[in-house]
């Protein structure tokens, strides 16, 4: 049995950003790395080619009688930028206190560490569990799983025979408070790219003339959330799914002290719409955030132009029921109406993903042909969960994204066990990410006691 | 008698970006290269050490009873980016047509070394000239002169004794028509950097509870201009001076068609104030731009972040009467009354300068005291433009600004003759700057003429 945590740092030291193609080495050798881990606990790799990065499929088990688990997780991660933000350098794994630091080592290296080595220590402990397991490892999640609809298609029939999907990419509130989430946001993303002159422009020979694109984007911006904090499109909120009274049950089990949450974020205070918690808020409504911004001069000192072009990034996050086609339609009107007529302007698509949301056993919206392992799993992971950890997981939607888990559902039918492992304190997508290595500790044990009790006692 | 094209080129070379300290060899390339020319021709170099770059003071003849000019230029340039958008290399000049390529060929090393070659070969015609010309060549320009009123305050006593400012930092609406600038736009700058949460944040995790500074910015931004294009700063017109009847004559004979111009910017509207023409509004009127503007992730794909930053950096242009102190106040004021209690921010004071205006003789409003040798001098410049240009130059405010020529005013009491040689499409502070090789040789000669006629005959 391998060290996980030397296996998590080594997996690290691969520079695996899959949105930027500098990184290219580093996806190679992070994707090699995976592969060559799998084969050496016991199963069968097959690498599939995609348009971009290839998705790494490993089964161990060929009995059809028996229950068959699918693990998702990615190999890639997020852009380390800015680079000088970070304490210890992004790649080069770092141990301070009970941390792991490093860009991925929550997102979502440590928790398919956690897996891989869970699945090592139940399978050298039983050679012969009657288990299917089969790892579904992609590289492009951080940039929208562009590839991996089309390969859910092409692998359908085989995945189809899966009983669920069993993953960790989602977040819990503290060490000892497992998650299951039972919803995901979905993402609707775009660029807008607005040209006033058509090459940059001395201020004081043209200024007062004609709009800055600067000025362009910035009203643009300005009209798309009321004072209160909610978006300012039309038909936006028209489908946002209620939510059952369980759910608020467990939010408000989460337990969460605002003001502390304020003090982490590190704001004066909240902009939160009214008559939702910042708890309730991240959870149950959609949003839409500027991911980005720029235009003209960005260095020290001044310089006195108007920009030719200035562009903004922005995305809405999606709750249950809304469609992101129509919502994307909704956004690209408001822009086409708000954009005055004196300059040009650009909208370019990034990726989209559908909202989630899978109903644990026992609830009062349960579907009623709910499948009997994915029951059992959910069951099993409540036990081993409150076994390991000391405390009952919460059944919680999530305000992060795993498009694909939707996908996964549309073209497999299958629904996913999603056991948070990541906390707030991680900083996910964000310089100074870390991994809390007590609870991957836990996270191996839990997820071991799960795989077993599906696959059932000796 | 050395090359001017030639050795504007080799001047060129020297790529002195003062606001970059990137730049420090070019900025001494610059200065030696400068004073090395004006000593060869027979000026007493003195290099007058500043907190940053120095100021080169260079005179020939030493009697009092000649009229004295002050010729002022400055041998640093703006910043190249985005390099990428250059057709041959910024500080690599090069001649395509009747023009010679590179940053600076226009603002100011061509107009400055139009003036050098004209005392050199007026020099050799006539070594015993009966006229004092200093030289005084910052390398402080393009990042507001910070040196030069101290500088001022020191040699106060020696540049008053002069007679009147002669410099070319204007522009010209095309290659036979020269303006005489009488009017130059005050300046008022500042950045405003917001900041959201302490670090960058996961927009799923957290999207939705907090004010994303990119919003605020926005929406800071959107607030400072009305929908029909005037600054939305309360009392922000309250001193602009009106237009004399003469200076409405002026800017017709311009002459200049609305269509082209907009064709020129490339703009599908103009977005001008309404009851003013294009060409009135960036002389008389005041303004407030956006130079740059950035926050969050500006890379290739998507980085679903909410940053903990944001910035702008804004620049207002004002008019005569306007007082950059007074503008900054009602500037700031604005900023922190509209910027929401859920965000922090910081202002941070770029440089300023005052508007300045200067009147011709013979017009409805000079100045009863107005000094002789600076009358002779626009007389001068009248006749000379006439006879190399073959039309009577223009006598116009600029939109531009060059905050130390009433910093002069004000310390020396000395006035300028500001005779503009760069174009439109000369592309200042731009990429692919050019100086019209044609505007140079003809300035050449005027300019030789102006200062023989102050000389007198021999």
């Amino acid at each position: 049995m391998f060290d996980p945590v030397e296996k998590l740092k080594e997996f690290i030291r691969h520079p695996s950003v899959s949105a930027d193609p500098a990184f290219k080495a580093g996806m190679q050798g992070a994707q090699t790395f995976v592969s060559d881990l799998l084969t050496s606990i016991g199963f069968a790799v097959e690498v599939v080619k995609t348009d971009l990065h290839p998705i790494i499929l490993a089964t161990r088990g060929t009995n059809p009688a028996w229950p068959h688990v699918i693990i998702y997780g990615h190999y890639d991660v997020q852009p380390a930028d800015p680079l000088n933000l970070w304490k210890s350098p992004a790649f080069e794994p770092e141990i301070r206190g009970n941390r792991l630091y490093g860009r991925g080592s929550a997102d979502n290296k440590g928790p398919l560490m956690t897996h891989i080595a869970a699945v090592a220590r139940l399978l050298e402990r039983r050679p012969d569990l009657p288990l299917r397991i089969t790892f579904m490892i992609e590289g492009e999640e951080e940039m929208g799983s562009p590839s991996f609809p089309n390969f859910l298609e092409r692998y359908s029939d085989q995945l189809k025979k899966a009983d669920f999907v069993y993953l960790s990419d989602t977040g819990i509130p503290a060490p000892d408070q497992i998650v299951i989430t039972c919803g995901l946001r979905g993402l609707v993303l775009c660029d807008v790219v607005v040209t006033g002159p058509k090459s940059d422009l001395h201020s004081g020979l043209h200024g007062g003339v004609l709009r800055n694109p600067i000025q362009a984007v910035a009203e643009l911006c300005a009209s798309l959330h009321t004072p209160d904090g909610l978006v300012n499109i039309p038909g936006f909120y028209a489908d946002v799914a209620g939510v059952e009274p369980w759910e608020r049950e467990q939010i408000q089990k989460l337990g969460n002290d605002p003001e502390k949450y304020r003090e982490f974020l590190g704001i004066p205070a909240f902009h939160t719409p009214p008559g939702y918690t910042p708890f309730e808020a991240t959870r149950v409504l959609p949003t839409l955030e500027f991911n980005g911004i720029g235009g003209g001069y960005q260095g020290e000192g001044t310089k006195t132009v108007i920009p030719s072009k200035a562009f903004v990034k922005i995305s809405c996050r999606l709750v249950a029921n809304q469609n992101p086609a129509k919502i994307r339609d909704l956004l690209y009107a408001s822009i086409r109406e708000r954009m005055p007529a004196d300059v040009t302007y650009e909208i370019i698509d990034q990726h989209e993903g559908t909202p989630y949301v899978v109903v644990p056993p026992d609830r009062s919206n349960t579907p009623q042909n709910q499948s009997p392992v994915l029951a059992k799993a959910f069951r099993a992971a409540d036990q081993a969960i409150g076994e390991v950890f000391g405390k009952s997981p919460l059944y919680l939607r999530e305000g992060g994204s795993v498009p694909i888990i939707a996908d996964i559902k549309r073209v497999t039918g299958l629904d996913s066990v999603m056991m948070g492992l990541f906390l707030p304190e991680d900083n996910l997508h964000a310089p100074n990410e870390s991994f809390n290595l007590t609870v991957m500790e836990k996270g191996m044990r839990a997820s071991e006691k799960i795989l077993e009790s599906i696959a059932g006692p000796e």
